[in-house]
């Protein structure tokens, strides 16, 4: 199945590693090479604060779209009670907070711990960063009561087995999870003719409209870098 | 994997053909035979109701345990933005309508409608049923304005295809769609290690008390009844 | 008037303690004597998790079903804004908070406070868990800002009174709130003629399926032993 | 026990009547008559809007205040797992609405059905007032799905038990039900000490406010007419 | 445009000092002045509980009724995510924060911190009340997370300037943010004809039933006052 | 004051009569002009499904950000206790519906009714647009019990006078309502200094990050084309 990852930040630094990583998780046969927008089996918004899920949605043809955030909440509500988030700054949390509860989620929200870093630091000092990540992982535990963490950034990667062997809950990676829920949605759209609803609110819009937005425009695709990169 | 299958009703009539069902609909290398509680990979409780979906997760040990109700709404969530159930009898709604709402997409639901059929109804005449789906299929779209349909039985099996392509949205399956996200959850579990959350709320109760529910104890395991009857 | 008090825990050793504190807080004329199910004036749920209320109500046939926990929030919520309830474990928090935002009382909810102990650790060592109460309501009350103590389970009973006078709110027992409340439904029953709705979800289940949940068949009645014992 | 109806009301044109049936369906023991506002037992609303509820609360001493809406809430959500509300006009519906969701009941309510008549026409032509309800009532159950009917005006006496007859399922009388509660939280209060709250939010206000507000200046009180009318 | 400004507590030592305010911060034409009830062209509640807002509401005719806190709450929303609410005491609390929840606003509600003055001490000692307005101020940003304070009674006047400078967020003062919200409703219902509804809900009583009201026959008016003591 | 118009839509034809309709119902000194960015006094998303309101009010500086959706129902919550949107298509519902639950008004909606009309027919064929809309709102008011209608797109301008005529109800129009609030917005954040917040979730983002955004590059603003266009 052909998987499309969004990066909605300008920034193509960690494109690579991410894509790499995918690759590594993928189910054999799933690709990440990327053609043209029309075939894709799946899409995911590639930042914890879904950005345009719902335009992506519309404008998506037969791939589900799916986003971190949104798939994380499906992986800790099947795994526990409650949950916490650990977010890069307390900048990011009333806009996560509203799509947790948009998601229907709020009720199961422990807490949302700020890391006080920001989107670059994460994979500076790694050291730190697990330090960091490890004390508010444990006070969300100890002190909010929470049975699962989400790491509430794509660029948090890279930490979730340690912190869950450490912590004793299950700790959710915010690249894997949508990417897993994808292969899935691509699998049962397939086999089980499971392609999203055109109807209603989930018509697309009208074709002037959409290249009006030019979404998909400048989109540095991870599969295209992955191809060209020759990664194996 | 392996995957186990609990029928909590008595009656074991539709197991074969529901394990028929999932055979065809599994991934290469997933199992369905099942050999003892500890090395499940997965559960699903195989009724719409979601009956004892809290208790089962308790005792799972490392096994992610899914529900019908809960699992359609993961897709019906993805695929569209509201969705309608279509129930036997009028009175399934309440509990169902509380678990939806308790699952926080109660402000998705378009509507519930009763097919005027019981779980003992829905295989025995096929045209009849696909009919009667079909109409009040028909009015949960155009009326009560749903992008998505689910079936709201697990009974109500081998109806979603036909009605998809009629009715132009997608109509999610009370079988496969627990029966998929369980596999992905089985994955995840062995992959990166997301196991249930044994903390707070999640702790497993003490082996006496599991002793005295005997939850297990009387299971019809489907994977045994495909494994004695030898389905290819 | 009959009232059945059902205990869903296979353990009885409680039950002649609880039916004796019953008859003393009846009113003249109310009778914990059992004969057969067909009677029941009304039904108690015995455990805070209000356990099996929902099939319970579907077969009681003429007699209202209540339950510890929602009962208990019928006082709360006359009594005071606000109230915690004090829990065994910290395990039994998320169904609880769960139970008390499905009978719609979650805003009113201060805290939800663990005194670390067991069912079976409460009646062992009364000063010692009067103590651990006194303490954990105190903290409801001053930090949490509960105006009402709630005793979140059947067998924190006996307590009720003294932390009431020392910490100046009312606490509401676990026993006495639904049985008091049983009475009043029993004698409206009778008068006014408000037995349960049988009207769509209220519906009795099939017969034949009401037999295979032999729901009734193993209860301990405490009525019984109470008959038998000779309480005066 | 002693109980006060407050009227809120100027008219004092039903008082008379509706202490007659209180009377009659009071337990043993229980008095109307009334001496002086602090040995109240019990304090009730009488009117549907549960007007004054949170104020009478505040200064009601150590008498339980009950009201019409939030005591039928009580017995509608022990008899059944909806309930409609018919209301006299529609200009009635906002305010009741939203008492129901701040009680925590909104999710429960099925409709709320205008029978287009007055506080003051129900009385009036008895025959034609049963046809409208049975009429409206019937509609509530078929069409919205009620299983539980509340009569939602205080005014809306002596229809109840023909209307549940005929419609099958109970007709919650918003006299009769605070009425029997406020007689269950004052045995309660003698019993085990459960009075109100008078801490936080349950403070009384200083007793200078309370001289101005002028609650009880001016009760018509029922207990004092039928005292005077010597009611046996 | 005439604003009406109504104090519902008996006591007027304020009325002289907040209706100068008010003329400080009016627009040109406003004016403060009261002829009789018919010709309002706005009314404000002048109590942070909003009192009898629905009531007012139903008998303004072509005055829209503004109240403290919901007002404030417009200014809140449109100016941060999330905002606290500086209340006198704790026993305010629970009414108040009933009354943002049903404004629908209480999932911005970062706290409510009581100052632990009362509505007569805010303008006794001012730089005591400065002081402790500062302090939970500051908790409430650094350690609610506030991103606006709202000033949770019409006494706590006089002081958010000094606040905002200080603390480095948006104050808002429970006089002025209903006095200029009035001011934008007079204007409109007279520019584009928005005057309150009169249907359903929103009908005014029967002249009958406002007459036993009596609702504005003991105002003091701050209109008056000013007039009479000729303020410039 | 100055005020900025943002036109979300890359088609400008509405622009020119928009501004004209804002200019005759602005107070005196309120000004369109528009010199630079930063010395906004208030900004409007000119767009009812308030795109981008978040973002915009994260890099607005010292002005208050102000969308159509949110503005009319602070009109619309003042005027009356419920109210409908008449939006142009079925497609529009979803995620207005989802912001009016956000804004938190979610329990006075009455209904969302299309009027099968595209942004661009509305100001085609006006005599037609009426009838659709007058007939459209008075199945809101009659059927759904509407008190107050909203017109859910700023194009649908020019017809809420003589709606609101013939149905007797407020017709808040979704361009005067939010250019009024931001007058008042802008007027408070000069006399009390009521500018929007900065703190936590509302702190700018890093400049590099809004230069990436882009976000005011090719606004066509209104005010230039007034000033270019000589609107007097």
């Amino acid at each position: 199945m052909k998987i499309l990852w969004i990066n909605p930040i300008g920034n193509d630094g960690f494109d690579l590693i991410i894509g790499k990583m995918l690759k590594e998780s993928a189910r054999d046969g799933t690709s990440l090479d990327v053609v043209s927008l029309p075939n894709y089996d799946g899409i995911v918004i590639g930042c914890f604060y879904d950005v345009g899920l719902r335009e992506a949605r519309e404008v998506s043809k037969r791939a589900v779209v799916v986003a971190p955030c949104q798939a994380s909440l499906v992986f800790a509500t099947h795994l526990g009670n409650s949950f916490s988030v650990l977010v890069g700054r307390r900048k990011w949390i009333p806009k996560m907070r509203e799509n947790i509860h948009m998601y229907g989620q709020g009720e199961r929200l422990a807490s949302m711990r700020p890391l006080k870093m920001g989107v670059y630091d994460f994979q500076v000092d790694l050291k730190k960063t697990a330090e960091v990540m490890m004390e508010e992982g444990r006070k969300a535990v100890d002190e909010d009561g929470a049975e699962v963490i989400i790491l509430g950034c794509t660029i948090e990667f890279g930490f979730h087995e340690t912190m869950q062997k450490e912590l004793g809950v299950p700790v959710v990676d915010a690249v894997l999870a949508p990417f897993k829920l994808v292969e899935m949605f691509a699998e049962t759209a397939g086999k089980f003719g499971w392609y999203p609803s055109r109807k209603w609110g989930s018509e697309a819009p009208p074709l002037q409209e959409v290249k009006e937005m030019a979404l998909f425009e400048n989109i540095t695709s991870i599969g295209n870098l992955l191809k060209n990169d020759a990664i194996q």
